[in-house]
């Protein structure tokens, strides 16, 4: 194990985890939350201190390896959420440590998942933090500091084992060939959605304060917002612009770089974006057609299907309304798009499309086989044949992913909440979604679960966002083995 | 396709259906209960019209492959279920024929769900026949005619597919080099045991029907009996020998030929045996300890935990306690029991518990493959090295089984039950259970649900005991091109 270059890499996390906090401090400041301060001072000045060290840890190994990225994804994302939490904790704003740190890492996961009934009352700055994080989240904090590294033109395996580890999806593509210019095509495209996004409500009149933690939640594909009811009491122009913009952020971004290359066709040619599309439109029009009697009239019903439907593909969780009331069958519809997800190479969670898609292709070929022993039959995508160790790496990922939910349900259901609270719970933090059904449903919260519920929740939010690897990687006997 | 031999084949099933009717007519004759006396007799009359010519279509072609024996296991199968239905539609018992082929459905495939509230009032002869499908499902129909059949002597290649389309488990095995021999030795073992339990409930002074009926429901691994509330009224002692046998059933029927074959230490270091029994003893002792508040006494405690976990591991689903009021815990266990079911090569249903060993091994694969991409790793089972090919068969098994629970579940959703009865209704129907959770739980029944949903439940049924493929192939467009 390369322990210096990790040790490093999370100094150097720390220390720009301390840095982003800034903004926080200075809101708080301005408006004299003089607790919450406190406690972004005093996180900022702990940060600070253990980062710098850390990073300036001498010696140089330049061997690093799959499992030494993994790990470094895995300890990284720990050490942010862990410090990330202090603020919360130390202003006395959220009085329970594993409340805090089960707030943080659903920020940083873009989970949305709260332990908080009441979010209106808690400081500007800490509202700013929680809101922020799910930016920092969503494109991943190594991305980020890939994109700001100048070493990493020389794109030593390093940066390569750090993206593939951070990056969702099944294959980690580099949009040019240098990483570094990879990492920050990918953060201006980013900053650029999330300001117009931004723009585009203030043009609606929503408060600036609203419009800009909107603006990251829906980036991240979040879904913490600074109101009680979630998004429900926005104007209908701000659902719209939310909808085209969690649209728009579950969508692989390389996607965003062809357009940009004005390689408009191969961009729109792409069979995961129309998969997502064509998901998004079925799913929308199902759940209206449930819902048909619940609206007043035909826009409020499309917006609000439309809204709910993209919230939770693209693994967002915002609420426009209580889905938890709607039909049994539109219920069942949301359980089956948080399996889904979003594209991979997007903010987004889930199992990512591309994945179901392998998913239903190589079912597909298991019940041709046991029909035809003798005929060979390939896996298509896009016009390409998808080798054989890649759809079966995609099966084994999804069973994983199957097996973590399990275990998560298993486990969460000493606390007595119903099989389906408990079920949903699991799925949706699995899947960075953020609300589930029952106890965890839309108007609800996870305050109910216990502390030792709320940390296994915790770890299947890191374990979702991270595609379960860089988590399992941080226990794998095999790795600490000699 | 082979049209001959698989009309041939569905015509002797229906004929072979028809003459096992004998005892049921003999029966409700002897009771004067003229309802089902012409229910059973004009089954009998038109089951044995159609089949006698069918099982006489001439020509032969030699021909068959695994598409062939797949078609033919599905179609007869089919073909059982909508002609064993008609004895209850046809005497009145059950009005409406699509209950009457949910139920006859879950009988064949050993699945136990019934539609039926009120079963005590029940023609004694078609208790007869309900229980009775059970027994003959379970080892199954066309084994049975291949113990029967002297010209399965010559060991074609038509009988070794139809074996393996109808046995359940990863490799179908042949006990001794004739495949006839083998088919007879499964049928004389199988019939051994149940007339063992018959035997060893009367002593306890159980009925001679209730015996008789619950050894069919055992054998099986079914779960219908004769009484309203399962099997709650029985003795302690007629209850502990129902868990033995449960267990019983549960082995695969390999182990008992290695018994007679004395190779006694070959039988039981089986990694399937002992790892069913590992889960037996855990899943009983977590439940007792979650459940330790509900019982007057350690035995009552110890039998009923025992009972419940061997009843629904074994797929069996009897029921002597209502478990759907357990905790939590328990009830999230149960569940998880469910997927898994019984060992490979038994009557039991479920995933089996070899394709949940090759599952876990496979999903540790996965995680050792992410972190080390460069070493390589076989999967391991009873100190054979198990084929890739076999790791990524269940792999897709497995799947194709989640997403089979996953679109019942949506389907059956539109009746609005709840997000817990859907699923477990889906899972149970896999599985081949028979109970479920709250509006299918451990004392209702399926008879809320529609007709609409009780098809496709049916269909669940049937794909759950075929293990998927003959059903599918039955409308698998590749089976019909050209």
């Amino acid at each position: 194990m390369n322990y210096r270059s990790i040790f490093r890499i999370i100094g150097k996390v720390l220390w720009v985890e301390a840095v982003f906090m800034l903004p926080a401090l200075v809101i708080s400041i301005g408006l004299q939350e003089w607790g919450a301060v406190r406690g972004i001072a005093i996180t900022m000045a702990a940060a600070g201190m253990i980062g710098y060290p850390l990073n300036r840890t001498p010696g140089k190994r330049p061997d690093i390896y799959a499992r030494d990225g993994l790990v470094t994804v895995g300890a990284a994302w720990l050490a942010v959420s862990l410090v990330g939490a202090l603020p919360f904790w130390l202003s006395g704003a959220i009085p329970n440590y594993f409340d805090c740190l089960f707030e943080t890492a659903s920020g940083f996961t873009t989970t949305g998942a709260t332990i908080l009934a009441e979010i209106e009352s808690l400081p500007h700055g800490l509202l700013y933090w929680r809101s922020f994080t799910h930016w920092l989240g969503g494109m991943g904090v190594l991305v980020f500091l890939l994109a700001l590294n100048p070493l990493a033109q020389k794109d030593s395996g390093e940066n390569m084992h750090l993206l593939r580890a951070e990056s969702p999806g099944v294959r980690a593509s580099k949009l040019v060939p240098r990483m570094r210019e990879s990492a920050s095509i990918l953060y201006l495209i980013y900053i650029a959605l999330t300001l117009l996004e931004f723009l585009l409500l203030l043009i609606g009149k929503v408060p600036v304060f609203d419009s800009l933690t909107l603006a990251f939640g829906t980036a991240g594909t979040g879904g913490f917002t600074i109101r009680n009811d979630s998004a429900a009491s926005y104007s209908a122009y701000a659902q719209w612009i939310l909808i085209i913009f969690m649209f728009l952020f579950s969508v692989n971004f390389n996607i965003y770089f062809l357009i940009l290359l004005r390689q408009i066709k191969k961009a729109f040619q792409n069979s995961e974006l129309r998969t997502f599309t064509l998901l998004f439109c079925v799913g929308t029009l199902l759940i209206w057609a449930s819902t048909r009697h619940y609206w007043s009239n035909a826009e409020e019903g499309l917006r609000t299907s439309a809204f709910q439907v993209v919230s939770i593909m693209s693994t967002t969780g915002f609420v426009s309304t209580d889905f938890d009331l709607w039909p049994e069958f539109s219920r069942a519809l949301i359980v089956l798009l948080m399996f889904v997800g979003a594209c991979a190479g997007s903010t987004g969670g889930g199992m990512k499309v591309v994945r179901v898609q392998l998913l239903i292709k190589s079912a597909g070929r298991s019940i041709y086989r046991a029909i035809h022993p003798n005929a060979v039959r390939l896996v298509h995508l896009d016009d390409e044949i998808v080798d054989d160790a890649t759809v079966h790496g995609v099966d084994g990922y999804i069973l994983v992913y199957f097996l973590t939910i399990a275990a998560a349900t298993v486990l969460v259901s000493v606390d007595g909440f119903s099989c389906e609270s408990n079920f949903s719970a699991a799925l949706s933090c699995m899947s960075n979604v953020g609300p589930g059904l029952g106890a965890v449903g839309a108007v609800q919260n996870y305050s109910g679960f216990s502390d030792f519920s709320k940390v296994v929740l915790t770890i299947t939010m890191l374990i979702g966002r991270l595609e379960i690897y860089p988590v399992l990687a941080l226990v794998a006997p095999s790795v600490w083995k000699k």
